[in-house]
């Protein structure tokens, strides 16, 4: 089967916008064997969506179309397709209740312009936009399957998931691929593959697909068969390997995060987790915390941002301050050691660096950052040489800390061989 | 003028690479007046190259190609395009030296593959890479210019900054179109329309473009004048009419974030920050901190996410949670309130909500979050509903807390009207 995306909308083409909604679009449909062969992405206006809607239906057996449903007078996207595949807009009952609900829900009025958002296209299959006020259409037009969608990456995602591959896979649109996903973090992409290039030739040779899918700080790992799950235990022997191999780098499976990981193996034991922040400035607990439950084990964190602060709240001793600086061994363990006190916590996670893009020096360099872990039998700390961008060593200090405190609980060595 | 790009490469279409090239070149040619109006992303196919670029010069005056110029065997642009344009492939010297040049400098031996990227078409401009191994070329056809550049970004953009742009302010012409974008928090994009209908429709007749760019919480208005920068008077004259009606939505300018805007109002009062946070679990400190320098007003955090260190922590009175629950006017002003001292802060927020999508009762539901902020005349709180999505209501409450002190340090009332 093949795809294609229009992405409707000014500000994709002026660069306000990145267009993640299509990189995730064509990533959702090669997961499920649909090869996505075209990203068009034009203005708000009725000629060019006409003429891109036009070519697609022709090449492509399924076309995405996102963007240009709202309620505003710019937003044509809906009558354009209305009066291109020769039908007429009538209020839609189900949707206009779903619209009244979701103001009444938020204490909102409901506009003119909201209730004209219920008014679709009678020949189209209308989708349920469980997140917001556009729906989603699916028309269907000589043997093509033309979807509009909104451009609100969340509501456009809800509906791909609950509606679009739903249908897809009732008509038996789909081929069977089976995906498995291993994560690690802490080694780098080519340094990955060159630890497991043996494993990989296997792999390659057992007739299995390998990608690795580097993002900051981590490498996603997958393996497809292309005959189904029927090669699921194939697959989940030939990770186990590389976990055996490398527990310090290899923290879990199929797109689970670090904070679920740890927050698993919290509640798994009963234990409690706090932090102690400087650089990440509560990036930490923020990850810690997008895991729903984690209130469980959780407790809370002390942002230590001002020395002042890492000396009143965290019981930092002032004068290891002005002797190491903030950004020490010593400083990052006391924090790690008094906040697991203050926060009466079971494990207590420090973090002191120097983010970037100022406040380097010649000893302590942007980019620099120290870790530390403590439990009731101690604490230990690392130090970590990240690069120069800013919310990008935030990011990278956050997961390394998680990694570390999940290598504590599991008694794995940290040091890097 | 007018252009268009077209984005070569098959991880662009499966999601593995976002195609931020794209947004690149369409936000430098609309800063320079060149009129992006369309993207195409494409595969390494000999024919998708040539149906592209065919349909491309025939409606564009300027066509961007990036990808494909790699020296593996899956790199076919060069040789296509050479083939389209009817030119033939020589030895360019100076890119001949410039790669032997980059090689020797890495000590890393230089293969066959990397002198044939020495071979370039002889019809064409030949665009320095000078962090590649890789060379743009210019081609000209019909009135329409052709360039073709590396998918690497760094790589795409030296050359763009450094060959493409000067070369086309040489050649003059250039259109000048103008855009200036006001930054709202708290009115979602059909309130605004409303509001502003009048506003909007003198806004057209004075011939200005005008979109609405919603993202979660926030509308971002902008302005568009193809007349170039000597309409921005006019347009600053639009923009202080929305920003005098409506001071409690209008925070901000050109991309400008409420931290941002929050950190420069407190740098020019000399005041500190600091937040006490339950829902947002550290997201609202991680906000104030993304912005470089923050170091400079924000002190710190008290992540209280249990209701014992809610007590123990940030002083809040044991009785009143159990009394009141921890999601109430009483507890986040106390939190508002203790926090500020115990931070030793001359302003503090704090935040305490159900994010979900668990935890909701009938009169507390998902999606509820008081928001409180403190300072030395007091405490002022308000009661939010926001919906269902976890990590969303955490961002909600996270702009809104931030636009909630903006208005407190201006004297803006923020009652909703």
């Amino acid at each position: 089967m093949t795809a294609e995306i229009i992405s409707i909308g000014d500000e994709l083409l002026i660069g306000q916008t990145v267009n993640t909604n299509a990189s995730w679009i064509g990533m959702e449909c090669s997961l499920r064997g649909i090869r996505n062969n075209f990203v068009t992405v034009i203005s708000d206006d009725e000629q060019a969506i006409r003429d891109a809607v036009g070519v697609a239906v022709k090449r492509s057996d399924i076309v995405f179309i996102t963007g240009g449903l709202g309620p505003t007078k710019d937003d044509i996207t809906k009558f354009t397709l209305a009066d291109y595949f020769q039908t007429k807009l009538k209020c839609h009952e189900p949707t206009l209740k779903r619209i009244e609900a979701f103001f009444s829900s938020r204490n909102r009025p409901m506009l003119e312009a909201n209730i004209r958002q219920a008014d679709l296209p009678v020949d189209a299959v209308i989708l349920d936009n469980i997140y917001g006020t556009a729906a989603g259409m699916w028309f269907e037009k000589e043997g093509c399957i033309v979807i509009s969608m909104p451009g609100v990456p969340y509501e456009m995602k809800g509906i791909m998931l609950n509606e679009v591959f739903p249908r897809l896979v009732q008509k038996g649109n789909l081929v069977s691929l089976y995906h498995y996903t291993l994560m690690t973090q802490g080694i780098g992409e080519s340094f990955l593959a060159d630890k497991i290039s043996n494993w990989e030739e296997r792999v390659r040779n057992a007739g299995l697909g390998l990608a690795y899918l580097p993002s900051p700080g981590m490498v996603k790992l997958r393996l497809t068969s292309y005959e189904g799950a029927q090669r699921k235990n194939e697959i989940e022997k030939f990770f186990k390997e590389l976990q055996d191999s490398f527990p310090r780098y290899v923290y879990g499976i199929q797109d689970e995060s670090l904070s679920e990981v740890v927050g698993k193996l919290l509640m798994k034991n009963g234990s409690t987790l706090g932090s102690v922040e400087s650089c990440t400035g509560g990036a930490l607990a923020h990850s810690l915390i997008s895991v729903p439950g984690s209130s469980e084990y959780f407790q809370g964190s002390l942002i230590t941002y001002s020395n002042q602060l890492k000396v009143q709240l965290a019981g930092v001793v002032q004068d290891h301050i002005s002797e190491y600086t903030a950004v020490s061994k010593v400083v990052v363990e006391e924090m790690a050691i008094y906040g697991r006190i203050k926060l009466g916590v079971d494990y207590c996670i420090s973090t002191s660096g120097i983010a970037g893009p100022d406040g380097g020096t010649d000893e302590i360099p942007v980019g620099s950052v120290w870790v530390a872990v403590s439990d009731k039998n101690g604490v230990e700390s690392h130090c970590f040489r990240f690069g120069d961008n800013r919310e990008r060593n935030i990011q990278m200090t956050v997961l390394t800390a998680l990694n570390m405190l999940r290598c504590r609980i599991l008694g794995i060595s940290f040091e890097k061989k």
